[in-house]
């Protein structure tokens, strides 16, 4: 089959690979029909260095089952699934609290040997981790569902470890597709006034229609300056930062209001940052989030988007092949394209 | 009168000074009847450079009041008062939301001009500051009151951030009289499972009668081995750090469950610290805490004391008078009191 592989920065080629094989009774088969790139995989594709054996690439996939272990109980050959970008067996601890990306025999498909930028998926704890779509659903809301997977219910979960709901004020850093995800995600919740943090007026314009009230293109400190005067000096409840770099942990802590609430869904590209009496502590502010627990959400999420509640597959600005897929990547690290929905 | 004044590290003195006037007419003089020497002050009793002019000391108080300013409207001469750690005037945007330590007219008696181990006091913002104790309250009940200024109401304050309550399982850090008043307020909070982390066995027996289950002797990875094999090796859904030093930091991030959350009441003595993947992101791990917002918690605190449902006064293992102060604060030093009662 073909599947994506990563072997050096900047070089993404679609080879063709063995077809995966069930090993394990509790996994499943399944004949990718969407997947997609996304921004987390630029990190790789700007700094992974040279490796000849290739890195199998994606983790946000649509598709139908082909085959199941013996010890698969919830899905049958023909059913059609979303796979979040982590599996997870539904059954331990942590999954039962709801931290579905602790699960103590889960993982993820990032660096996996088998991943979602390919033809043929193998799903590791298929019952915990894959989600049935009804039969019949139309294709048209494919793109949509396939969000579920991760880059919707990301900025679902920013939202939700925020605790976004009425008479908060919340502001979103980072107008990638999660950042737009954590505007759409944060109105559902009931936010009233949303501020959306982005430069790319493509981007802000759809943030705009997903709920954002006022746009901040500035950064830095005069983001930060902004974003206090827009609240009336008193700075935001919430801050959703959909980022990963430092200055947009710097900007958070810059404009978050004494015990308000900082979520990060942006997979930090730091381990150290400031937390004591200037920064965090002194104001009595929370740092909370971590990777997106879109399995414990999935159910919830589905007919939301089967009902036209929320429609966050706008966030797709382009489709491809896989065959072009390598192209998929340079339009997304060029900006030229938002979020690439990729049809195996 | 007479105020306790430091001029460098281990050099505290009782001296003379002016009385103190009122200045503003939003202020009160009281006169201190219960003051004490905090944990906190031992961070410049180990570090103060030289200060000739000496810095005042204290900020933990009950007193009588003796003069009002024209505007304060809700105390009387005569009164007797709490007064917190830190002024608030109970109507800013932010003390609303009950974060009186960012109150936009407050401050902090640590290092303010007028200070508590005193024997007189000026108070900013009186009528937002203190609250007053009902008329004819039992001497016996002072030093229970007295810790409403800070100590047990910090303990308080860690375990109101990090969401105790039942079925949590709670590790507090430090067996200080700030951990052994959280321990006391998480059991008050209906938390079940309270393990804590101390190795001065007297403190950890009087932790044990405030309500904790385990006591754990161990540091570092020792004591993280201990407090995960008490978890089933899961961690604590809530850990509330009121040490204030990095190990407590890393001791919390190594304890605590996927999901959890740590409290810091202890004041950080450093302003970087470990948040990313391999620490707090990665297993959806919350920070929280800062200043007790002790001036929201205290007038529901009052009747808990005078009901006798807490009594955190037992954190006060000594008396002195004011006079002897000096030594109060070298047997602070020397473990050899926990915390000390001061009658000026």
């Amino acid at each position: 089959m073909k599947a994506t592989l990563m072997f050096k920065s900047g070089d993404v080629r679609v080879v063709e690979v063995p077809d995966p094989v069930i090993q394990h009774p509790t996994e499943a088969l399944i004949r990718v029909t969407y997947a997609c790139v996304c921004g987390s995989d630029l990190h790789p594709y700007h700094d992974l260095e040279d490796t000849p054996e290739g890195r199998r690439m994606g983790h946000e996939a649509i598709g139908v089952v082909e085959e199941v272990g013996d010890d698969v109980r919830t899905l049958s050959v023909g059913d059609t699934v979303i796979v979040p970008f982590a599996w997870s067996d539904g059954t331990c601890a942590f999954c039962q609290d709801g931290i579905t990306t602790s699960c103590i025999h889960g993982g993820f498909f990032d660096g996996a040997p088998s991943a979602t930028q390919a033809e043929k998926l193998i799903v590791p704890e298929a019952d915990g981790t894959a989600v049935t779509i009804p039969a019949g659903t139309d294709e048209s809301y494919m793109p949509s569902l396939l969000t579920l997977s991760d880059v919707y219910l990301t900025g679902y979960h920013a939202a939700i470890r925020g605790d976004v709901g009425p008479g908060k004020i919340v502001t979103v850093i980072g107008d990638g597709a999660v950042g737009l995800s954590a505007v759409l995600a944060s109105k559902q919740l009931g936010a009233e006034t949303i501020i959306l943090m982005g430069r790319h007026t493509d981007r802000t314009d759809l943030g705009r229609d997903f709920g954002a009230t006022h746009v901040v293109a500035e950064r830095g400190d005069e983001g930060v300056a902004k974003v206090m005067d827009i609240t009336g000096g008193e700075g935001s409840h919430v801050v959703l930062e959909a980022v990963g770099h430092m200055p947009a942990y710097d900007q958070a802590v810059g404009i978050v209001r004494p015990g308000g609430t900082i979520s990060r869904v942006g997979v930090p590209q730091y381990e150290e940052a400031a937390v004591g009496m200037s920064s965090l502590f002194g104001k009595n502010a929370t740092l909370t989030g971590g990777p997106a627990t879109v399995r414990a959400y999935l159910e919830a999420a589905i007919p939301q988007v089967l009902h036209g509640t929320i429609d966050p597959g706008r966030v797709f600005d382009r489709e491809m092949p896989l065959d072009q897929i390598s192209d998929a990547y340079k339009l997304m690290d060029d900006r030229e394209a938002l979020k690439v929905l990729i049809r195996p």
